[in-house]
C-alpha cells in the first residue's frame, strides 16, 4: 500500500514535468530549450511559466538539467534550422473529406510546406497582397487544427510497427490555407496545393514537442479550433483515415525521413471550404488551434 | 580592328572558363567546388576533366583562384546541405499539357520535392520495391529533362524584371516521375503529385550550374532526353508557358525563396504519360537527359 502511494506520486511528478519540449525567450533574453513545467492540474504547454534547462541536443543526446528559467515567449518548439522537409496530409478524416465533397482516399494524400512557412506558436500569420481579395478573386483564408509529427531518427522503407520508435512526439499545428490559390488557382483539373498553403508564417505549431513517453497512443486526442473565440472544429484523433504509424511508414517508402523532419497529419471537418456559408479569415482574427494534453497555438490573422 | 580581334580572344578565353560552378572529386581524392575547364569546342560540363579551384561561397562572396585540379567525379553542383526547398513547376510547356490532356493553365503549378531526392549527375536512380511491378499494379517510372534554377540571394514579393537578379544560374536536371503513386494513387480525384516524383535521387541535376553571365536569356536553351541512346524528348525553353523569370517572381509571392533554392522549371513533350505504348523505365535503363551550353546528366535506373 506504501509503495504503490510513493509509486503514484513518482508518477505525479514525472507527468508534470516529463519532457514537453520547448523552445523560448527567457526573461533574461536568451533561447532556451526547456522541458515545460506546467502549473497545477493544467496540460496546455502553453500556460506554462516556466522551464528546466534542455543542454544537448532533443533530437539526438539531451539532459534535463534542474535549472529553471522563467519563460518570457515561447518559440517553435525545434530550432527551424533543424527541420529539412514538412509534410502534410490532405483529406485524412472521413467528416472533412464528405464535407469537402472529396472521396475517401486509398492512400495517404501528401503535400508539402516549404521550410519557410514554419512558424511561433504565438504571432502573426501574414497575408500579402497575392492572398488578399483582388478583383474578381475573394481572399478565402481558411483555418485548419491539425496533430504534428516530429521525427527523431532516420526512417526509410520502414513498417508501421516501427514507426512510432522514430517519433520524438507530437505538438498542434495550425495548416493555414487559402482556398483560392490551393485550388482554383492551384492547377486545375489537378490542383496542387503548394501555392495556398506555403506562405511563410502559413505553418505556426507548438506550444511543446510531448513526447511518446507522455503521449503512448497519438490516435486518442482531442483537438479543435477557435476564432475569435468561437468553437469551429472539434473532432478526435481517433477519426483519422490513417494513423500517425501508418502515414511515417508509408513516406518512409524509398523516401529517408531524417530528424527533425514535421508531419501536419490532416484536419478534421469544420473548416470553411465546402460551406454554404463560409466565413473566411480576415486581417485580426484570432485563431486557436489546440490539441488536447499539448496546448493550444494562438495566432493572428494580419495583412502586410 | 587590332581591338575587335583583341576583344574577341578575350571573350573566347572567358567563355571557355567563366563561372561553370562544379563540385566535384578530385583525383586527390578531396572534394572541391570549381569553375569548370571545357574541352575545346565543347559546351557540355560533363566533359570537363579539369576545373580551378573556387574558395568561399558561391552563393556569396567566392573567388575562382588559379589552383587547377584534375576532376575524377562530378557531383551535384551545390552541397545539398546548402538547399533548403526543391520547388517543380507542373506542365509547363503546350505540348506536353496537350500530350498529358491538362488544360493550359492559367498561373504556374508548383509542386516539391523532398531535400533527399537531390543527387548526382551520374549514378543510380534507385527505385524500391514500392515502385516496382506489383500484383496489379504497373512500375510506371518516367523520365523529365528540365531546366534546373538556381537561387544565389533572398527573394520576397519580387517582380519580373527584378528576378533574374536573384539566379546565379542554371543546371539540367531530372524530375523523376512514377505515374502510378503521382496520379492514380497521388489522391484521386485531385491527385498531389509529392510521392510519385519523391523517393531518395530522383532528383538528379548538374552537371555544372551556369552562371547568368554566360547564360543571359534562359528561354532559348534546347533540351532532350534519351533512354539507352535513344532520342525521347527535344525541345526548346522558348516554348515554355511560363518563363524563369515568370516563376521566381511568383513563387515568391508571399514566400521567401533562399539562397541555394532550387526550382525545377517543367519538361516538354515526350514523355511516356499519355502515350498509348509507353515504354515505362526499367532497371538498367540508362538515362540521359541534357540542356544546350550547360550538359548532361546520366542515370542508370537502379532496382534496390
Amino acid at each position: 500500500m506504501r509503495a504503490t502511494i510513493a509509486f503514484s506520486l513518482l508518477s505525479l511528478v514525472l507527468s508534470a514535468t516529463g519532457q514537453r519540449f520547448v523552445r523560448f525567450i527567457a526573461t533574461d533574453g536568451k533561447e532556451y530549450t526547456g522541458d515545460a513545467i506546467l502549473p497545477s492540474g493544467t496540460t496546455d504547454a502553453a500556460l506554462s511559466k516556466q522551464a528546466k534547462v534542455i543542454t544537448g541536443d532533443i533530437l539526438g543526446d539531451f539532459q534535463i538539467t534542474n535549472q529553471v528559467k522563467t519563460i518570457k515567449t515561447l518559440l517553435a518548439p525545434l530550432d527551424p534550422e533543424k527541420t529539412r522537409t514538412v509534410r502534410c496530409v490532405g483529406f485524412n478524416y472521413v467528416a472533412h473529406a464528405n464535407e469537402a465533397n472529396i472521396t475517401i482516399p486509398d492512400f495517404p494524400i501528401l503535400f508539402y510546406k516549404p521550410w519557410t512557412a514554419l512558424s511561433n506558436p504565438f504571432g502573426p500569420i501574414p497575408v500579402t497582397a497575392g492572398y488578399q481579395n483582388q478583383t474578381n478573386f475573394t481572399s478565402t483564408m481558411d483555418y485548419e487544427t491539425e496533430l504534428v509529427v516530429v521525427i527523431k531518427k532516420k526512417a526509410f522503407n520502414i513498417t508501421e510497427d516501427e514507426a512510432l520508435d522514430h517519433v520524438l512526439g507530437y505538438a498542434a499545428g495550425h495548416d493555414v490555407s487559402h482556398r483560392g490559390w490551393q485550388i482554383d488557382r492551384g492547377g486545375q483539373p489537378q490542383p496542387q496545393y503548394s501555392m495556398g498553403k506555403g506562405a511563410d508564417g502559413w505553418a505556426p505549431w507548438g506550444p511543446a514537442i510531448v513526447s511518446t513517453e507522455i503521449i503512448k497512443d497519438p490516435q486518442n486526442l482531442n483537438l479543435w479550433t477557435k476564432v475569435n473565440g468561437v468553437l469551429k472544429q472539434n473532432d478526435t484523433t481517433a477519426n483519422m483515415i490513417f494513423g500517425v504509424a501508418n502515414l511515417v511508414s508509408f513516406f518512409s517508402m524509398g523516401i529517408t525521413l531524417l530528424p527533425g523532419d514535421i508531419i501536419f497529419t490532416g484536419t478534421p471537418s469544420g473548416v470553411n471550404l465546402g460551406k454554404a456559408d463560409p466565413q473566411w479569415l480576415t486581417n485580426g482574427d484570432v485563431v486557436e488551434v489546440g490539441t488536447e494534453n499539448i496546448g493550444t497555438c494562438t495566432n493572428t490573422i494580419t495583412y502586410t
